[in-house]
């Protein structure tokens, strides 16, 4: 348990964004909370869980969050300081290919489950079979608001109060600035990952149950359209010791340039390491990394896949 | 000079890619060229230039190319591998919104220019006024093979076949892989950057003419679709030691969450920093960088910015 903490969270987990669900706890600005957050199937996959398994997925249990907190003070057009103190990893994960689901549903539509099994303590990079080593960085991969607008939301799609945000870098040091539209600010966090790349494009990470510690204060007169976020330091040096391969997609559609950009790595990856697709899609997606490279020169942008050596090493 | 080079290729500049211009030269697979590359300006632009002089600028000589080379034996479906060797900078640079162009062209509509003079020796962070001091990392912004399809192409538009790919990456030590089209692969380059972040996002880089020895060789057997490439190292370390500030755009389209994440930046860096919206968005096309952190939570996407704090230090 937190030593530090002033309250620890368990129990509370809600499934969507609704600003009517009650609050699970009162706190003061600048109080520290320890959330103990499910995974992303809400305990649907265990260790002895096979690509079977994935047919029977209840979608109406996934991606369940840990909350909501009421900050005192908070209102509409406030912004809440969200500063990610700690992550105390389980040590068990999973990653999916859902049918439908995924930035290559197209070309990936059997399903396919990968289990980890890594060391909580030594974090040490977790092994993929014998086919590499995955650098673990944990971070939440759902923290967010409760919507002004009324009624029940999907917890898939992310919106400017946070949400399904699967940004990489929520990690711990990490302070997250989101906009407040409800009194209290209603925040609620889970969906925790051992590691994922930028992009998340298999459409899951190492899916892993973890506790979190998260310290909550109140920012007046800063007007934020969207989160933004403060690392205290590097973000990749986790992976990029041994440089990258790299692959392009180029065109005007920046959608199918992403596309294009990973079905390269895809098939990269089958040709020089033997890989085949579905470990290959599953690989990139949590450690490979989407960028735009250029946006500018019209009609036809740039985007790049980084895939990091480290992992053959 | 060159001591390994083989062929030094200097006045043979073209604008636009057309596989009828006569080869500047034909070389042996392997052969190391020395290529004297003129700035995209086409050296409209010198230390003593002014934001008047954008307004004056040709556009029939911007971004000329050094090339193209005749490469014996490169047929079309083979891959040209481009081994980046070499960057001789030369201390100039600019950068500019031109009118039109750029990631904010709606919102910056006047021309702003800014020289900058760096130490090519040492290749210390060069100044931007007062106001931060930005790590360079020299690459050429264009570099690329003449197309199948005849006549004259702009050289504007990257393209399967390379060309104006402006990504940051293929600096000293990364090797690129460009599909051929045509007979000898007609090879050019050009456009060289003292240094860009990821996006380009006001269009123009630190646009600097620079030598740059590369080595040409010919691959038979791999099918490759798109551009890509092999880092030898970490790509980042010159702009992560101190972390990011980092804002994002989250939306169904991503070239808006783009805008809304560089956007973001402006008016943080404005508001923290005092710094100019001008000014900014120019830092921010230097060196911040573009990332596609979440592309699978439909129907939402999130593009981050990131920022580099050393900058400031």
């Amino acid at each position: 348990m937190c030593q530090h903490c002033d309250y620890t969270i368990h129990g509370a987990h809600h499934h969507g964004w609704d600003h009517s669900i009650p609050p699970a706890e009162t706190v003061a600005p600048g109080s520290r909370l320890h959330f103990k957050c499910l995974d992303s199937s809400g305990g649907q996959f265990d260790k002895d869980s096979t690509t079977a398994d994935v047919s029977h997925l209840d979608f109406g249990k996934i991606n369940p969050v840990t909350g909501p907190i009421f900050v005192d003070g908070a209102q509409p057009g406030d912004v809440l300081k969200v500063q990610i103190d700690a992550f105390h990893p389980s040590g068990f994960g999973w990653t999916a290919n859902i049918p439908g689901f995924g930035l290559l549903a197209d070309q990936f539509t059997a399903p396919y489950l990968k289990i980890w099994d890594y060391n909580p303590e030594t974090m040490a990079p977790a092994l993929y079979s014998d086919l590499g080593r995955v650098p673990l960085k944990p971070f939440a991969g759902t923290i967010g608001l409760a919507p002004a607008e009324a009624g029940l939301h999907s917890v898939v799609p992310p919106r400017r109060m946070g949400g399904n945000l699967d940004i990489r870098d929520l990690a711990a040091g990490t302070t997250l600035y989101l906009p407040v539209e409800v009194e209290g600010a209603l925040f609620s966090v889970g969906d925790t990952h051992a590691a994922q790349g930028d992009g998340e494009v298999c459409g899951t990470a190492i899916e892993s149950p973890m506790d979190v510690e998260i310290t909550l204060d109140v920012i007046k007169g800063e007007k934020l359209a969207f989160p933004r976020f403060s690392t205290p330091g590097p973000v990749t040096r986790h992976l990029d010791a041994k440089g990258y391969e790299v692959t392009t997609g180029i065109g005007p559609d920046m959608m199918q340039a992403a596309r294009d950009a990973v079905s390269g790595m895809v098939d990269f990856l089958g040709r020089t390491k033997g890989i085949s697709a579905e470990d290959a899609y599953l690989l990139c997606s949590v450690c490979g990394d989407l960028r735009i490279s250029e946006i500018v020169d019209q009609p036809n942008w740039v985007v790049s896949f980084y895939f990091p050596n480290v992992v053959f090493e």
